[in-house]
């Protein structure tokens, strides 16, 4: 077990933190593989899950908290078991953990990889937490041996995507939407 | 066979036309649902297909043509195994068919679906056939019951995409991309 800490702190080491939660009550709450998230400021705890259902209801709260539209949630349901790739951000408590980020991803798995729903709670938002969100979606994504991930992005998180790395419209190119009538 | 064929007129109207080889034929070597893709200037034929497989090295060679960075073909191959549509245009020939064309696309198969690689061969630009291509992919995602289809248009051909009815970089979104070093 101490191993398996000790590799998941090498694979993350942006997550590392000398105080937090055992790592087995993380992994009974919140599935295999998630991992505590830490920021300065503590007092609570927020936890990384790839593998803790959602409830689509909180899920689709939270979206729309960001200022995304409302979509049906049969619709949702589907898209996330098709995604390659959904990340949950969960503030903890033992009995009722509160989703408060979220990211997915779709592609085919080895050329491209394109990032949908990012969302942080607008109460959670500006202390780190969406740059840690995406460098572990960008980590996790690697790991699949995808070297090219793509999004669109909202004028509103131009500079936060800029600030991390990504190129924006690298070489002229525009973001091309159809729209069913 | 009689209905079939009216069905699948009236499925794809763009495509119709009053002389054309035999849907068996064109079953036959194409893979079923295939058709032909009829244009004013005839002599050849010209067929869509979503099932007839790809040589790789030739649909390597297609994308290379338009510009396209070459890729290792056992990551395309995983790549088309993952897509959810790949649509092939072929020049029609009974022994030895030659792909000009190609889309696939990637997603969840219900919100969001994202189209790459798009390629007509140069010899066959400006003919059309990029048009047609498009409207049969749309139709295609369309029939999964996805409302939008998204892309990453590069700066030749912008007009392209904006003369079909695509809107370019809605509410002043942007492409970001993120690459691996």
């Amino acid at each position: 077990m101490i191993k398996d800490i000790a590799s998941r702190k090498s694979r993350f080491p942006f997550m590392r933190n000398s105080v937090g939660l055992d790592i087995d009550l993380i992994e009974e709450i919140y599935g295999k593989g998630s991992f505590e998230c830490h920021l300065p400021n503590e007092g609570q705890h927020f936890i990384f899950s790839q593998s803790r259902p959602f409830d689509l209801i909180e899920l689709e709260q939270l979206l729309q908290s960001v200022g995304w539209s409302r979509r049906p949630l049969k619709r949702v349901k589907k898209a996330l078991d098709n995604s390659l790739l959904k990340v949950g951000l969960w503030r903890h408590d033992p009995k009722f953990p509160r989703l408060i980020g979220f990211a997915r991803c779709t592609g085919d798995g080895i050329l491209e990889a394109t990032v949908w729903d990012v969302a942080i709670s607008p109460i959670y938002q500006g202390s780190g937490f969406g740059k840690k969100l995406m460098l572990y979606v960008i980590k996790s994504i690697k790991e699949m041996g995808i070297k090219r991930i793509t999004l669109f992005a909202d004028p509103g998180v131009i500079d936060f995507y800029k600030s991390q790395g990504w190129t924006l419209d690298p070489k002229g190119m525009k973001c091309a939407f159809w729209y069913a009538n």
